[in-house]
């Protein structure tokens, strides 16, 4: 007989039934006991009867059974249905027990405990939640750019110059030589531009943060989009609110049980994601603050969490572009802004009081690179593979890079990005 | 006026567009000049003026133009349009010269030089194919899995020991501590199926492979999968199925004009894959060799081209599943056949004459792993943090990778896999 998962029981009433999974719980009440089996779809109720009550000892939580009974309606069993005559057999022994309860509607135990023991701490809905919200996002993200004629691009993540920033940069031993761990695919995406036009890009990057907080990881995912012919920024700003309308869809459409056992809503995304320049933006907080902020070249952490405020007051908006950040600020190939001088073509977008994402028009010309690497008193030697991309026809484009992990710690409102990433790397971890 | 495609052409005859890409070639007849433009859709068919025609001296192929003109119907055109009258900027400065023409058919350099010139190289039909296929194929790899109750996720790529088979693998320094980059995500999703039930990944692979060859290299990119509740790897072998023929289906969706540039035919995938068991693949081969394979554990190259060409005489089929192979020939988790001392439940799967995967059942008991472990004289200390997923209820699993270059380079019959790769990595290259 074939294995039907816990969500189908309501089609099979009246018939045997053979379900498969881990036991979730059981339940000694007085007159009858239960055993909760769970599958990949859900819960299912098996009441398990005098006969068979004393074998539910051998069946501590988080073993693995493979159960045959008959499925009979019940208004009060979770679904309207449960199982009853079970017998069973036990698929990889009595599960060992836990530093937690799976079944725990919250889990009882600090972040550390529940990272070491990731492979079955996911097992709790609630944990599990992000992951299947990330998996739809990503879902998303890949479809909305799919319609937008882009091209999905796998690019090297072991690269022989250590250039972007230079330092936080892992080195790797390559059959002798030094290479180093890619921390974005950047340059790469930029040269596929002159290929495809668009593309985008999931995949790991790689971070030697030294820093020890609750948003730095030393390896996370990375959504990277890069796409030629463009006006300007504006058009790349355009393409991210079709990926955030395209992921948080996906999610409302494939994720629901992770919403609800979560407990979340997912925002709005607006039609148009409202837009501020950087020196709009400091004089507003330096209105609304008292705060001198003359010549300064970045944003606090609390002028964001102001701004974003202010974008949901004046806008009904949780999301907020702040564009024209000063080129001095920026990363060397930022396209400036030929109509201001100082500012650049480069913007973040703020969700929910935090920068989410950097993106920018690149510089597209060859000549404009060298101005820029040397303006910035860099030699441009280590980056004579990349300038190459440039001498032969490249179209003005630009781009830009979510991370996986923090967009989903902000949905979730996670206070630890590690909350939702699956086996989190840093400083000090390195297993499981 | 927004920018159409070459594609859009044939709906706006009679109006004036805006046109934007490569000028792919200049040709200077007689009584007429042709600037052939080249965007991510195709070709688009440019008549210049006697007035305009001397200015193409300005634009050497590859040059990016934003170019407006009217389109007029003429049969004698690419697509059945032309566009007349043009008047164009130049948006990146004229190209600098390739070491090839693009415009040609079949670029005339050798590997070296085309990897060396990836980014230009590709720009060549022909040699985009590859790149195009491979986009629609990963996309069709995991709607199918979407589609079977898979989750896709994200597993590191650092890991704190150098397990699964120990040599070619990678070294990081790590914070000042020694990490590996990962061989597989095999440990990984083994443990997403105590989570998950069913996983799967896309996401790089790093081989330390000393050996510089036609097929390997140095970082590839690995599809996947593992499925738990399994009753033995026929189950693996039957999602495998589901996979390539959604793989396969999903790039004659997309990609049709990337099989017309690649003149290529895509294999037909049959309802079931024909399957022969390891002993009897030996028992054929000698048969029909007059070899004497007594004893042999694997199966040698030419053993597996007879057997591919076997099983299109016999199966009509390109592919050929070939089960239970020797254990001890297999990784240590492999699951053994039961019925069959000595045998495993791990295949191959053959395709036009390679192996191209390799699949099995894995082991799921705590106690199993131990044995097999010490059985093989290792110690099972460094498998410690593996072994662990295993002692919560772990359910009979199992699962597979397909190397995405590799089955590639066999679609479109490339002698080298590094043809297929958008910038491979091996023992010499690292750049660009």
């Amino acid at each position: 007989m074939n294995r039907i998962l816990s969500s189908e029981l309501a089609g099979h009433v009246g018939a045997t039934v053979r379900l498969a999974g881990w036991v979730h719980r059981r339940r000694q009440l007085k007159s009858v006991a239960f055993l909760i089996l769970r599958d990949r779809a859900g819960l299912a109720q098996v009441v398990v009867g005098e006969a068979a009550r004393e074998s539910l000892a051998d069946l501590p939580e988080e073993t693995v059974v493979d159960l045959t009974g008959t499925a009979v309606a019940n208004p009060a069993a979770p679904g309207g249905v449960e199982v009853v005559d079970p017998t069973w057999t036990v698929l990889s022994g009595a599960a060992e027990p836990l530093p937690f309860d799976v079944y725990r509607p919250e889990l009882r135990a600090g972040l550390p405990t529940l990272l070491d023991a990731a492979p079955f701490a996911l097992r709790n809905a609630r944990q599990r939640a992000p992951f299947e919200l990330a998996a739809a996002g990503v879902a998303g993200f890949r479809s909305t750019l799919d319609g937008l004629g882009f091209t999905e691009v796998h690019t090297p993540k072991l690269v022989g110059y250590a250039t972007e920033s230079g330092a936080n940069v892992f080195g790797v031993d390559y059959f002798g030589r030094k290479a180093y761990l890619a921390q974005s695919p950047q340059f790469y995406k930029q040269a596929m531009v002159g290929v495809f036009e668009r593309v985008y890009e999931v995949g790991p990057v790689f971070r030697a943060e030294p820093h020890d907080t609750a948003r730095h990881l030393a390896e996370y995912t990375s959504l990277d989009a890069e796409l030629g012919f463009v006006q300007d920024h504006r058009d790349v700003v355009r393409v991210i609110r079709e990926v955030f309308a395209g992921m948080i869809g996906t999610m409302a459409d494939r994720a629901g049980a992770a919403l609800a056992a979560a407990d979340l809503t997912l925002p709005d995304v607006p039609a148009e994601l409202p837009t501020v320049h950087f020196a709009d933006a400091l004089d507003l907080v330096g209105r609304a603050t008292g705060e001198d902020l003359t010549g300064e070249q970045d944003l606090a952490p609390a002028h964001e969490r102001w701004l974003s405020a202010w974008a949901e007051r004046e806008h009904g908006s949780e999301w907020l572009v702040v564009e024209g950040y000063p080129t001095a600020k920026r990363a060397f190939y930022t396209h400036p802004d030929p109509d201001r001088p100082g500012y650049s073509r480069g913007f973040d977008l703020l969700f929910r009081g935090l920068e989410l994402i950097s993106g920018a028009q690149r510089l597209h010309r060859y000549a404009d690179y060298v101005d820029a690497i040397t303006a910035r008193g860099e030699d441009i030697a280590p980056y004579a593979s990349y300038l190459e991309f440039f001498r032969h026809g490249m179209p003005p484009h630009g781009g830009f890079a979510i991370g996986l992990e923090r967009f989903v710690a902000r949905l979730t409102g996670a206070a630890n990005v590690r909350e939702v990433t699956l086996f989190p790397r840093d400083l000090h971890r390195l297993t499981p």
